[in-house]
């Protein structure tokens, strides 16, 4: 496979217009994110390197790896620190294309919180299909052995566990840190970051009135299922 | 009647305008807001196609529709999902000129909580004459049968059953979706969006302080009447 | 005297000015806000007109009163219809040349809590010697007789009656309605606008952590007097 | 030493261009803020002027003083009135190359609540290794006899009695007052203001929903270490 490809020179621009997209819409102070893409018949992964300036980086700065995360020019810079969250993640979850992470304030703010996000209304059940879970807290041999393998490898425990389908709630709060989410395209995971920022101040602001006015399950699955699936009707279709 | 009736030229191109002012006053995010307007004696409804991006919808791409929401130009796009909500509104509510619908994050925040939103202020009462009603849940018969439809009969039966002059508060916070707003205009119905927004935040923002401070009833008199009704004394007159 | 007076023309391009710099500081939504100044030697006024839009409006817009609030034009626009609050103030309050009033969200919020901002901080101590009292409600008596009138009487009682010195504590908070400031000059009463609004923010942002942590009188007066009166050393002198 | 030494012209490049950096990031409101760096070889530290508007100065305005805070030419503007304050940082810190003062709003709402900030996640262990610490109140003895100097001294005091290291904590909250960050260069000190900042806001969000949710020890080391000293790995090394 040839770094030339333009199907990779395609992937590396669109992750860095995706990066540069965070801080526009709020989602990221200083480098505080990162957006990766995955081809896997290509068996590459793009993502952002690791603490770069968004004024001086270019689309060439954004780093290819194989699907373990191992870089594929050695002459490249140093990934995003939190590459191997992503390995984990397009492992486990075998219909996403690209991974979103951002420290956007109100999804921080309730991942430090450690508990889930209730679905109170339709702007939450338009894009999340039940509420976003919140992981629990890495014990201290996971941090110390392998911490962000282990932030994946939980996040993905998490919907295993619960039963939670990854492509009906894109998206995650990882306890003490902060919001993953992921999509079918960039374009996809990065609204998904957005929309959790937003129904986390939402929710905030909706609890500060009242703590139990939850969305009826009906509702829930109304809204849902008029954007998504087969019987979607909202939009222009395909 | 024809489609290329300067009138309704005018109003495709107020609609489109209008739906251009909400994310500029930050009312809404990515795509999720919809604005209308009527021309009863032409016997059309001018409304925002669903999901278009606002940098490459134009002008052109507003659907029309006849009183009952059927697009008059099969080939036109697709009208916005809620749609049906603007048309029960328009059937009840015969003044109104426009409807105007966001997700902005203070009023879905208040909506979210169920319970209506009390008059603090002198800002709430120079557009809401009174405290603006939260609808009840609609049910999920409702919900499975016609779900726009009873969004907005839902709206139409808190008005009647609590008998609040539609005229004299232009708007209602949807429970656990958010607001909808209306008036004489396109532009006046969007103000009422924003002035709702504020109010919304207002409120929050003094309920952290002190929870039962209302404004006496005289003060809203005063504040509504000095804007609205033969004797306002605000403004430059007509 | 002429309204060509060159002295008044300033006024005018200061006030219309000072008008603009409210919407652009985040103070003043819409039209909600109007900033005058006073001549007392001129015996004249210059006040925002009433509802115009921040957008057409230009400094001729500005209406020209006697020191009574009657305009000097008959054909000029309306003034704001808060005037006769201005009026009051000025009759009051005899070294201060410019008075501010907006509907800023963080001091409305606690304006309509009907309570005093407390002094948690050198912020505060910087520009207010003490707390920004909150008056009391207006009587349904007062309201129906002269609405505009007693709010400025309310607000001159409030200093009175507590002997609170308006040019050290250069704001009050109106009871379910918003702020008014002032001060020796247009700059500094929209300024002290400003510094009322920020200072609302921390006032209620600290009391969601912590409700007891006053100032020491002996802060608030070394902040306030470093800044303030002869000894002040902050700044470049005179 | 001359004042045209290139190395100070630097020095006050970085320090004009620092302090303009602080609106723009949102940091201060007014002239309500100051950046200085110091020298030790050349025996000289910089920093902005008192109460100079923004769009008025110039890096030529920057005030060249001594270790002890004596300006070096008579002729130049006063300095900034938390000089003393800086100069006791200096004194004592002696690794650091940059003090920032802002008054940006969530650090200072914290700030007046008097107590510490608890890390709460990982946005928090990536500066600041440890709760940030706020100090007690000034005496009245203190304020009274050098008010400046004591502010410098009681952040020092904080430090050395609960053996904080101040270059694993680059910051601090002045209780009743607001925040002062520190590191090895200008544009590091000013990062550290935002991060502050950032997680001030993050910590009181997070509170309004859960207060005991703190990060584990063992996450903080990780992420602190990821960043910083020998093993660290965040960033593209050297």
């Amino acid at each position: 496979m040839s770094q030339n490809n333009p199907m990779i020179q395609e992937m590396k621009e669109r992750v860095y217009k995706g990066n540069l997209q965070l801080p526009k819409w709020g989602l990221v102070t200083l480098t505080w994110g990162n957006v990766s893409e995955i081809n896997r018949e290509l068996g590459v992964i793009v993502i952002k390197p690791s603490g770069v300036d968004y004024e001086v980086m270019t689309a060439e700065d954004m780093v290819i790896t194989d699907l373990d995360g191992h870089k594929l020019d050695e002459g490249s810079l140093n990934p995003s620190s939190d590459l191997a969250t992503h390995v984990e993640l397009y492992k486990a979850f075998d219909e996403i294309q690209s991974v979103v992470h951002t420290h956007s304030n109100n999804a921080v703010s309730w991942a430090q919180s450690g508990i889930d996000l209730p679905v109170y209304g339709t702007t939450h059940a338009d894009t999340f299909y039940g509420p976003v879970p919140n992981t629990r807290q890495l014990t201290q041999k996971e941090v110390e052995e392998a911490y962000e393998v282990h932030t994946g490898k939980v996040i993905v425990e998490t919907f295993t566990q619960r039963q939670i389908d990854e492509n009906a709630v894109p998206g995650v709060l990882v306890n003490g840190h902060g919001p993953f989410t992921w999509g079918p395209s960039v374009a996809k995971a990065i609204e998904n970051s957005l929309v959790l920022d937003q129904v986390c101040l939402m929710a905030r602001n909706t609890e500060l009135t009242v703590k139990d006015n939850l969305l009826p399950q009906y509702i829930l699955d109304k809204h849902y299922y008029r954007k998504h699936g087969d019987n979607a009707y909202y939009g222009q279709g395909k």
